[in-house]
């Protein structure tokens, strides 16, 4: 390769400071060190993490960096001693590293590494060396990974190694959103045969948690949304049944155990809310029932009565679905060429990376939901058939929220073009394409229920 | 049986109403029907499930009964066609029936019952039948068990048939309390060879906790209780290690966390206080950690952050220890005529039944302290070798409490003649042996981490 232990110069997005728009920038991409390979990045999702770090700011030594964490690319070089990878390798980077020697990655219960460098920087988001530098600054490296630059370093126990077959614009999913919800039933809650499961909340995440039940051989799959327009697009994934909790003047966990004679053996809350937490495990049946938390948020407690676990339930979250991601990713993508995952379904709209802080502005609003009040967001279902419904609704509910409101109404008009709909009151799917390099459409895909960036306290 | 086919009159304690003193009355015991048999109990201890129904009265139908439900006796008579046991067996019944039949019997998940008396009166603590009278009313059976009664009917669902050598007045404490802490780290928790548990509260659930990790195989066992006298005891059941949270000023899951390298395997909350499942669930290790609520309290909703089980904890209850009881207790009363599992070092103290009274306001005082504030609690602590000082500390602390807490002070300086302990801000042991019948020493023992009388929701 003529770029080869060479600095690249590139497009990335660099957020300099918390709560600004992203800046295009051209930054430096230093070759990759030691174990480490540096990769062309094809395709990228945006997943709520990213906003999280933008917005909240909650972490040492956050800025200037590169968001991005769910994508795929191809090895454009590698670093002294790698023979791991080869340069036009197809990986996907990860933000679960898989050392293969410490006490994590050698037990079969967790995909948690104790080498990464999460593992050492339990406060950051990144790792605290960096191979970009922009205008002579030091630019860190979002979760060890950031994939919203052309070009990224990545350390090889953080790149998964993915069939050549794979496409890069659709695989890019697995990086994040769709790993986690499948990989919850699967490999967390371990669905069995026959069995019946509910997921709450029909995002990305709730869909693909839906896909997982159905091909762990769940008998009943249950698809819990307020938004009925989203049971069309479950039972392409597997759902059989359908409850809108809005249809029903009781508790949701009442309506399943009338419907599974007690409740069911699976649920799954995708949705990243501490009251739907509680729903989920309430809605199992006493004695073997598996709750697990699949949506991520951190402000508040979940909680429940002591007689819901005493009973026999079991209480267990899922990060990154449980994938040892060098190990499961590309299982993952196998398993979507053999058809037997789906990607396609996912996606929606496109994006060019220019566009991103219009992306940036997207994803705010569904932070926003996230932080208002429950009617309010109950209010916001958008029908699929009628795109702009959001953004009318949005702007005649948000107006409390001021210019920042009015504004992004503007940005969302100028880019929805299909659908964009919101779930069980904060959860929004958007997967949104960039297209980037004038080679591949780059995957923008977003959900609250994002899943990065979590350790372990 | 001279007795067989008749009514028995015999002495129990009755319960006529809420929160008054239990009547030691004559009643009239029926003979067994169907699917029955009388048991002439020899042996029996009190939980604090019994005083939950005495004092708090949240059930329906719940009298006038006889309490009692950890105990162990000898069949006197069956009812037409059983065959599964002959007068003269040694029993111990169950408040946790085994049908064998319904589907929860059939999984081998849960130790939860459909067909016993509970499943069908989820808001009762008794069967509606009885075959119990006194003064011509029928008298409920508290727990379809009642043995603060020289003699009652169970259904041979609720009866398990144990070693013709066991000692009544040893085995007893295996129908409730011992099992519930030995089965949570056993079946419920699971606990693996060479693994660090700790034990939160060394009551007589924590104690048989400690008991169960130790025969699981546990590495390291932790004990965790701010009464250090408490310690020498836990040592004789297997801790290995122990620590006083009033020794550190920092959070105890901080402190477990760096004795073990980032926290145990296994934690057992054995207390019954919500504050502590937090603190039991947060000194697990992240990935793969297990912590198992088995104190019982459903006043309060235990709670934790999304990222402790997202992380990759696990979170479960414990009922009965998990312990299918027809097939489980006997397999426990052979453990302890094998010396595999103690129970001697429960027993502290000894009462006739006529003393009924005196043990349920000692129960009453325990109850109080899980309500007063805890700074009060923690400094009730008692050391073993001075018996009075826990009836001095009580009478002035409980000045507020009135008339009862002196009434209360006073019975207990006519009882108290050993260790009277109080664990970790309140959870308080109190074993004590009620000479009955003239045959043998019957036990009562009470801890505020009981299990009993709770079904699914």
């Amino acid at each position: 390769m003529a770029t080869a232990g060479k600095v690249i110069k590139c497009k990335a997005a660099v957020a300099w400071e918390p709560n600004k728009p992203l800046v295009i920038e051209e930054i430096e991409v230093a070759p990759p060190q030691a174990n480490e390979v540096r990769i062309k990045i094809v395709a990228t999702g945006v997943c709520h993490s990213d906003l999280y770090h933008l917005l909240e700011n909650m972490h040492e030594d956050g800025f200037p960096t590169v968001l991005g964490h769910e994508a795929a690319g191809i090895v454009e070089s590698v670093g002294p001693g790698v023979t791991e990878f080869q340069p036009g390798d197809k990986v996907i980077p990860l933000f679960i590293a898989q050392c293969r020697e410490c006490r994590f990655c050698r037990s079969p219960k967790t995909n948690q590494c104790e080498k990464a460098w999460a593992a050492m920087r339990s406060n950051a988001m990144s790792p605290l060396d960096s191979r970009f530098t922009c205008k002579g600054k030091k630019v860190l490296q979002f979760m060890g990974t950031s994939t919203f630059s052309e070009y990224t370093v990545v350390n090889t126990m953080a790149v998964a190694k993915i069939d050549p077959a794979a496409p890069l614009d659709k695989v890019c999913l697995l990086g994040c959103g769709i790993c986690t919800g499948f990989g919850a039933a699967v490999n967390t809650a371990k669905v069995e045969p026959g069995s019946t499961c509910a997921v709450f909340g029909l995002g990305a995440v709730g869909l693909a948690a839906v896909m997982g039940c159905k091909s762990a051989g769940a008998k009943r799959i249950i698809a819990v949304d307020v938004n009925p327009d989203k049971f069309e697009k479950a039972k392409v994934f597997g759902a059989t049944d359908f409850v809108n909790p809005k249809d029903h003047n009781k508790p949701i966990s009442q309506v399943l155990a009338e419907m599974t004679n007690g409740g069911v053996d699976y649920s799954l809350e995708c949705v990243g809310n501490v009251t739907v937490m509680r729903s989920a495990l309430e809605s199992c049946i006493q004695g073997w029932g598996v709750s697990v938390i699949v949506g991520w948020t951190n402000l508040d407690d979940f909680a429940a009565r002591p007689i819901q676990l005493i009973a026999g339930r079991t209480w267990k979250g899922s990060l990154f679905g449980g994938f040892k991601g060098k190990d499961g990713v590309p299982a993952m993508v196998k398993a979507y060429l053999d058809k037997k995952v789906k990607l396609d379904e996912f996606i929606t709209h496109n994006m060019t990376l220019d566009q991103i802080n219009d992306a940036i502005e997207l994803m705010k609003h569904a932070k926003w939901f996230n932080r208002s009040e429950q009617d309010c967001m109950l209010d916001l279902n958008c029908a699929a058939s009628s795109p702009s419904c959001y953004v009318t609704l949005l702007h005649e509910k948000s107006g409390n929220q001021g210019n920042q409101g009015d504004e992004a109404v503007k940005n969302i008009n100028g880019l929805i073009n299909d659908t964009f709909q919101q779930f069980f009151g904060n959860v929004t799917i958007f997967v949104i394409r960039i297209k980037c390099q004038n080679l591949e459409w780059q995957q923008l895909s977003g959900h609250s229920s994002d899943c990065g960036g979590i350790r372990g306290d």
